[in-house]
């Protein structure tokens, strides 16, 4: 087994008690990136030099971080000051930012070496980049944050950094057969990243593990990097939301959330069905508007100096935001509260829901990224959501399964995942998805 | 009268009805900052060429904007496409962005004229730039929005645009004599506007009468500029507020608030003192609290990479920042919640709290720029703020007082404190501070 299949918390076990160094974890991953990118094209900045000289400088160092020598893939619409950083638009293909994101510098600050910055789509929202599916390179990887779900998914980092407006982390893990985790909104500082909508954007990350997620969650609270108990999920209240996106599932995802439910309930949980009160009908449109109004200020310069150079589907999110006047786009909000409200007091019923994380299977062709429809309600209720791979489509290609927490019990969630993913991983003794896309 | 001592609500009505020129309203103004600018250090970036360049190419276009010509004051923590943006940090000397902060990209937009970027403290926190306070260049103008409140009381810009993270928009502005308003939280798109606290920081403004104020909210807005309604404070119902940092209050503010009430008594309004529950003794604290966790993690580059260049202030509040846990910074995160609540239960009794705006008139000193004790418990109850001048303190400097709204009700906030201002400003007879500054 090469290095650069391990995952994040066997890495850093192996690195920082000295085992191995960060120069020899780096060579792995460059080797396997050197070995499968050029079909894939996961990334917009790689310089392996760079990354060598940085891994020997990180070696030599004589105090060694918690994460020394973790290489992470950083989404490029996260500054950097020593890559470049093109928010995925030919307006900034020259762009050197001064600093890097907060995120960015926490984790250098901890040890982690940036491997190279992954592909998004134009601004994070929906033209894509050159990116393709790892497991079918005909297919989309999702996006926005395409580039990190499919490195992730092929063994070319172990951590892969996201953000999410709308659906742009847990749809991409979905389909590359990832974990994605968004946070609670808020919990953690976006400086340093492209806005496009400011009460939705979300950091986030994928990993191969719920550990691995846990691991970088806890290093960007300052927390000790102390793992998460195996609780398991004998007793746990599972409710099963279909949510009125539902007609839109695919059998690949009935099937999923099918099969999913009845492993959650062999382990011991108890799975009931929810039906969301109707206001919850309306909170895809209502994210929708919200994004579109906050995305035509964020992007106010760009509109305006550079229309021409923005894509038709990004010029018309624009257009619709300045349509949408500022006492309907408060009424969105309005509507959202309450939406979180009714939302909360759900979870007194409830330790987890299980829901779609997407529509299906990656859809074929990487002309779009897929549907955001099974993330636009989560997004605007700001509460933390991860999707769990391991089932398999129609077409065997990889289908998520969405866990949501309440709003700030991130931690509470995470423990929850884990559980739930030792349930499925152990009824289906299916291999790693890179272990599978090696094959 | 010379152009640059008008309101911008007239300037407006003049240039777009085309009884004078941007470019002459430009002149005006640049005389002005060429007059009295040498002993007041308001601004950071200034070329009077340029200014003038893209006055006469406004003039020539085809197309008028709403805003055609109107000069602005831009805090320089604030991104500009043509010209430097130094954060107030040796650090970023020569900085120069790709972009126009949002809130420049807007009001350009619509034909306003960016004259250039005004001094702010470092990063926006408490180490200050060069400016004096205009009314006696011994004393700090306050900060962090230093360099726009000593313009717009100055006569060298019609409006300043600000952030505030604790006090940075209330305190210089009362400091200054000018109205400095600090919309709700989360309101305007902070896209391009260096990150200190993310739960906290807020952009606003500056301007020399509560209608101009109420101008750039509509226009960021995407509203018509109809103007406030004139509804008088008859009836009012005015929570007097005097805080749990009321020790901390001078005798100047004492008297301007005992002032304020007795006219606005005069006024027709009614004023009852509101003692504020417990709770809100602490949330003092848990701003600073807040902020510290926050900064931290906004400004982890700078303090990780070049923390010798950061000042002694900053380098503490960053410090500060790290030693705070997680778990303590989400109880703090709780407080404040408990207190919003019953904040916002506290006003179907009153219309509009007032209170202190600062301790009282701006102390002797550039060295620091004054308490901001009593900004930071609204700033992390994220309600609407807004500073009037008018009063005078002890030794004849302004001393601002403050009105606060109920959370996302600003439109209510603006409309009360023009009634208010008309009540002091009726009653005193006192001459604007532009005007009295040129005596």
């Amino acid at each position: 087994m090469t290095l650069s299949t391990l995952p994040a918390c066997e890495l850093v076990e192996r690195l920082t008690r000295g085992g191995v160094t960060a120069t020899e974890v780096a060579q792995s991953f460059l080797a396997r990136i050197a070995e499968c990118d050029s079909s894939i094209g996961a990334w917009q900045h790689l310089d392996p030099a760079e990354v060598l000289e940085t891994a020997r400088r990180l070696d030599a160092a004589d105090v060694r971080g918690p994460l020394h020598g973790l290489p992470i893939a950083v989404k490029d619409i996260m500054d950097t000051h020593d890559m470049p950083t093109a928010y995925g638009s030919d307006l900034y293909r020259h762009h050197q930012p001064s600093w890097d994101a907060a995120v960015v510098a926490q984790l250098r600050s901890l040890g982690a070496l940036v491997l190279g910055k992954t592909v998004t789509t134009e601004f994070a929202y929906f033209k894509p980049g050159k990116t393709a599916n790892p497991w079918d390179v005909r297919r989309t990887p999702g996006g926005s944050s395409s580039g990190s779900a499919a490195a992730v998914a092929a063994g070319m980092a172990p951590i892969g950094l996201g953000s999410q407006t709308a659906a742009s982390l847990i749809r991409p893990a979905s389909y590359c057969g990832v974990v994605g985790f968004k946070p609670s909104f808020g919990r953690y500082s976006l400086a340093g990243i492209k806005p496009l909508a400011h009460s939705l954007d979300t950091l986030g990350w994928m990993a191969r593990t719920v550990d691995d997620i846990d691991l970088i969650g806890k290093a960007l609270s300052g927390r000790a990097l102390t793992g998460l108990p195996a609780t398991g999920i004998q007793g746990l209240r599972i409710g099963l939301v279909r949510t009125y996106e539902w007609p839109l599932a695919e059998p690949s995802t009935r099937n999923a959330l099918e099969t999913a439910t009845e492993l959650f309930r062999r382990g011991g949980a108890t799975v009931s069905t929810v039906d969301l009160p109707e206001p919850f009908a309306a909170m895809a449109d209502t994210h929708a508007g919200v994004m579109a109004f906050e995305a035509a200020r964020a992007l106010a310069f760009e509109h305006a100096s550079a229309s021409d150079q923005l894509s038709p589907q990004l010029r018309a999110l624009l257009d619709k935001g300045l349509a949408i006047d500022e006492s309907s786009y408060f009424r969105l909000q309005d509507a959202a509260v309450a939406c979180r409200n009714l939302l909360r007091d759900l979870f007194s019923s409830y330790d987890v829901l299980l829901a779609p994380s997407a529509p299906g299977e990656a859809p074929t062709g990487l002309q779009a990224t897929g549907d955001p429809a099974f993330s636009r309600m989560w997004a605007v209720l700001h509460v933390p959501c991860l999707t769990l791979p391991g089932l398999t489509g129609e077409e065997g290609m990889p289908v998520g399964i969405q866990l949501i927490g309440s709003y700030q019990c991130d931690d509470r969630l995470l423990c929850i995942a884990k559980g739930c993913m030792d349930a499925l991983n152990g009824a289906l003794s299916q291999s790693l998805p890179v272990e599978r896309h090696r094959r």
